[in-house]
């Protein structure tokens, strides 16, 4: 048969996270806590639908023009449009900037990674954080999304507002839209020739693997960038989940502490975010 | 720069059918229709949102416990479950099936093609039709879902029942989705040995490129499909698009033929579908 002596006899092994979801879900034990998926849940470990995106959720709904035409190859321009806000504030209009809607940030990276390898012809390509900024928690840090932007804003400056770069952005943790899988790409560069060029790159990829991305979590986030109380709404909601998060780490720290746990724990509360390096080595 | 002198200075045509959506919506003539997108229309030349999906979507956004987890790498299980039933119908149970949630019929089809490459290691993959099917109109041709579905199922017996071939489907047609880019992938192999690697590398595919498929898709067609009052519902809907298209073909075939316009016209008549080949040669 065809696929029996092409495949290896074991492939690799499972991927971590998605074989913990999995395993987790099969354990029967009343105490599980699942610690490793990047997703935020409430006190009662639930994963969290956010108030804002509830009420977007209800006005699409009512909506009689709410349908399912296909997108625009590059997304919906509604938020495509919020995404670059979202990520670059008032730099928005210094820099040339080409911007689409990607499968969330694995399609971003991906997405990128095809473009770079398209354009550079390299061996491999890797992804480093210096040249494509990975914006996964933008408002998780501060509570903010202003203060979290600050460093992929202050970038759009340097080298005298010449330097070319990427954003992959996903907004799975920020809009608590995870399964909708929705994110964006950006690409800063250095001027509308090379953004003409970049564009039609980027559209040829997206035609080839996806020809466009999906409607609802897109239209999701435009509803409620583009309504001024939704808006009011998310920001609440985003400085609950990062209030909520910096009260677990205080509360973590100080019953370790209590317990006089040998370890130093103070990065416990100078880190911020949803997730947490533990530095606890091999065990 | 970087990117100047990287990118060739004209990249490829626009792709035909996503550029002449975006010059429709320019044109400003009133008269304006639209001929070249795969997308069924009423005769107000207006998308549809078929009644069974509305009333899906009413339920699923009405569901307190609807929400925005991410799915697991080959997608949403309920989803996953009834495009196989779609698909093979009783000859479900006859052969070893590895399934999957992919973006549309272009996500299953780009999913193959790496599948192939990962396992074959080839110069180049074709898909041709005969080695793996795109099933992007079932339900099209003669109104019925199962009749539609004969020439897949027939060739799950071929060989002694031990021919191995892919399914490339979308649900962008027959559940009028286009936007939710909402398919699957299935391939038919010879045992369970060989699915379990299959799955595994179908696996590590997803996780690459997407991580997990897109959620409100799935959970809109496994709603109709699971609710028998909606299932119903989306057969009458098969059924309206099916004979309406029969309809306006035959319509087309007696407009042709009353101002007796040169050429043969009869296989407007007798094709099936929701495309048309014109066979008008080069104009």
């Amino acid at each position: 048969m065809l696929l029996d002596g092409a495949l290896p006899e074991r492939v690799s092994d499972h991927d971590g996270v998605p074989a913990m979801i999995e395993a987790f879900k099969s354990d029967t034990d009343g105490k599980k806590v699942n610690l490793g998926p990047g997703m935020y849940c409430d006190d009662d470990a639930k994963t969290w639908v956010l108030p804002a995106v509830a009420k977007a959720r209800k006005i699409l709904l009512t909506d009689p023009n709410f349908n399912h035409d296909v997108l625009p190859q590059l997304g919906y321009p509604d938020f495509v449009s919020v995404a670059r806000q979202i990520t670059f504030g008032d730099t928005l209009d210094t820099r040339t900037i080409v911007s689409m809607q990607t499968i969330a940030g694995t399609g971003a990276n991906q997405f990128f990674a095809h473009f770079m390898s398209d354009a550079l012809r390299p061996a491999k390509v890797y992804l480093a954080d210096f040249y494509c900024f990975a914006s996964s928690s933008q408002g998780f840090a501060t509570g903010d999304i202003d203060n979290d932007g600050w460093a992929i804003r202050h970038f759009t400056k340097c080298a005298n507002g010449k330097m070319e770069f990427a954003v992959a952005q996903s907004f799975s943790k920020n809009f608590g839209l995870y399964g909708e899988r929705i994110g964006a790409l950006h690409l800063v560069v250095d001027n509308r020739n090379i953004a003409a060029r970049v564009e039609e790159t980027l559209k040829r990829i997206a035609r080839a693997e996806i020809t466009s991305p999906p409607g609802f979590g897109a239209k999701i986030i435009a509803t409620v960038m583009q309504t001024s109380a939704l808006r009011e709404q998310w920001q609440q909601d985003i400085k609950t989940m990062s209030s909520r998060l910096q009260n677990i780490r205080q509360r973590l720290y100080d019953e370790l502490t209590k317990r006089s746990t040998p370890g130093n724990w103070g990065h416990f509360v100078t880190d911020v975010g949803i997730s947490k390096h533990l530095s606890l080595g091999i065990c």
